[in-house]
């Protein structure tokens, strides 16, 4: 079955025609990249109408789908009206999480058909994109594995001396110069006290003997993405930094051993919370424990201590827990699993054991 | 004046309250930089509200605006509430063409006024932006001298035998670690017969002796873009490239002179290609002469063959005609100006006559 075979199966449930515009969603449903064109869904067939610019492309690599060569201006709309016609849908569905308000505006005075602005249609999108196949992880192994050389790679260079900004970007074009379509998300390096920054931009400090350097990262290969932290020190760290670093190890690795299918997010967070709260640096974790991956670097499911929702099968989630001391370090440690019946297959191979450069 | 007191100064015209959460609107107008907050306008101030992770970095840049620390979860509509009253705004303006419908019936449940759905503060906000100051323009003058270093580097290094990413990868390197916060959009390199797509993607081709290389890129800085592509060629052309070249060349340079401020998007956009059409090449230069540019890499004003709007003095716009035979070779150049009153100050230095290296 097709990605758009199982959405068509289930696109009466939002009233018989769904309208995919964004970028994403766009690429996931019909496998092919670009950064225009228009699917739509009916229970019998989809179609892309797509611009001269990607027509070839499209015939050739789209799955699941009529191609039709979008007309000039309004014509696509009278192309859409056709199709909707066609098919007797009397009601599209959008993704109100993607579709502005200008472009609900701009169907709305066009296309002959009731378009509510509910958000079933971005739920049940979502649903399905939550759930993985093996070839999807496989993409996502793969991304993983470029990361993973490129973590390889900063344990040789990485010193005394070096500026956040310069091992960001040696980073990043280790990664893109060895497969990496592109990155994951903006590459996060801090060193020293701006470690204790969850969401630190690399700056022009100078990293010191006896520091940690948090690296937090990952490649995209053909739109899936990967994401992993390490935490390394240059030279030797402190009894603290030692410390912290072995809670957060804990941590993470309760987080990994809870992890199945059907847990709800927040006993997932709580796993790796509690271990960091018994320590007494509850009040320094100040996010979530996981996301998912997959097309978009955040996405569902989640686990949070606000998570009522389960993590399904097949379903893939980071663990990430972290201790944030403001004016000293942070420490946090990342990986990413797959989710199965039992347990989960963790797709991060990288050492986690402290490593002193 | 700051931005947002021109932006009070007519909020009265879009209802009396205008909201805004998109990053680069808000950056724009708060110039900080962030990747949440929300702003909310009233005719006698402004308010950002922003999370603990911004809010010491908010106190100390934000511009024009009183800062204050978001509450968790529905707090902080409580707070959005207690503004809306204190101004006594019945109506909320949200940017229709950034705005999310699912966002805009999140407000419309919680906040107490009438939210309309029309798109009169996105143009507003997109009048308002589109005429820039000179300490706008200072920082897009900035990120196209580290685009053209990026150039004259290039120039020492292409040769034959690279591949076109491997081309990319260096270029943008290069402008990352001479200052550029962030590239512009995604740096394109081709090569032979790729440079006759106009978005081609940088593939693992080699150039190869008698190819033109095409580079179309930007640096940025401070959230400011820059522009610009040049054509050059890997030994020696052939009469028929440096034919084409020189009627692109010809072409931009007509651009160049008809561009003054409240010419028409048309007329300008004709003056190019006018050149081309009268050289026999009009049906390959498909796309359009121009684009603003700013805070995004694709801004009003538009100059194209349906751009009726003018192009009004302090805007910045790109001349960028371009000639592709499909299956031979494609040329492009490309410049970026500031629209003067009676003509432009081009920002662009770089050298345009054909180099062959």
């Amino acid at each position: 079955m097709t990605r758009l075979e199982r959405l068509q199966s289930r696109i009466a449930e939002v009233g018989g025609c769904g309208i995919i515009t964004d970028e994403v969603n766009r690429r996931y449903f019909t496998q092919m990249k670009s950064s225009a064109g228009t699917v739509l869904v009916f229970p019998e067939e989809s179609y892309l109408i797509i611009d001269s610019r990607y027509i070839e492309k499209a015939r050739a690599t789209a799955v699941g789908c009529t191609v039709i060569l979008e007309g000039r201006g309004e014509e696509r709309f009278a192309q859409m009206n056709e199709l909707i016609k066609k098919h007797g849908a009397k009601e599209i569905a959008i993704d109100s999480q993607t579709c502005t308000v200008s472009q609900l505006a701009h169907y709305r005075s066009k296309l002959e058909a009731e378009i509510p602005a509910d958000g079933r249609f971005g739920r049940l999108i979502r649903q399905i994109r939550m759930v993985k196949s093996p070839d999807e992880t496989e993409k996502m192994i793969a991304a993983q594995r470029i990361a993973e050389q490129g973590f390889e790679f900063m344990l040789g260079y990485i010193k005394e001396g070096l500026t956040e900004k310069e091992m960001q970007l040696k980073l990043d074009y280790f990664m893109l110069s060895h497969g990496a379509e592109t990155l994951s998300f903006d590459t996060i390096v801090l060193s020293g006290p701006n470690t204790s920054m969850p969401h630190g931009v690399p700056s022009e400090r100078r990293v010191q003997k006896g520091e940690f350097v948090l690296m937090d990262f990952g490649a995209v290969v053909d739109g899936y993405h990967s994401d992993m932290t390490r935490t390394v020190c240059v030279g030797e760290p402190t009894d603290k930094m030692r410390k912290v670093y072995d809670i957060v190890l804990k941590a993470q690795q309760a987080g990994i051993n809870t992890l199945k299918a059907d847990i709800t997010g927040k006993d997932f967070d709580a796993a790796a919370r509690d271990i960091i709260e018994a320590a007494g640096y509850g009040d320094k974790f100040g996010h979530s424990l996981g996301h998912g991956v997959g097309m978009e670097i955040h996405e569902e499911p989640y686990g949070s201590p606000v998570s009522n929702a389960v993590i399904p099968e097949n379903s893939v989630i980071t663990i990430e827990p972290g201790i944030y001391l403001e004016g000293e370090f942070g420490v946090r440690i990342e990986d990413f699993a797959i989710v199965r019946a039992g347990g989960c297959e963790n797709m991060t191979l990288a050492p986690k054991q402290l490593i002193c450069l």
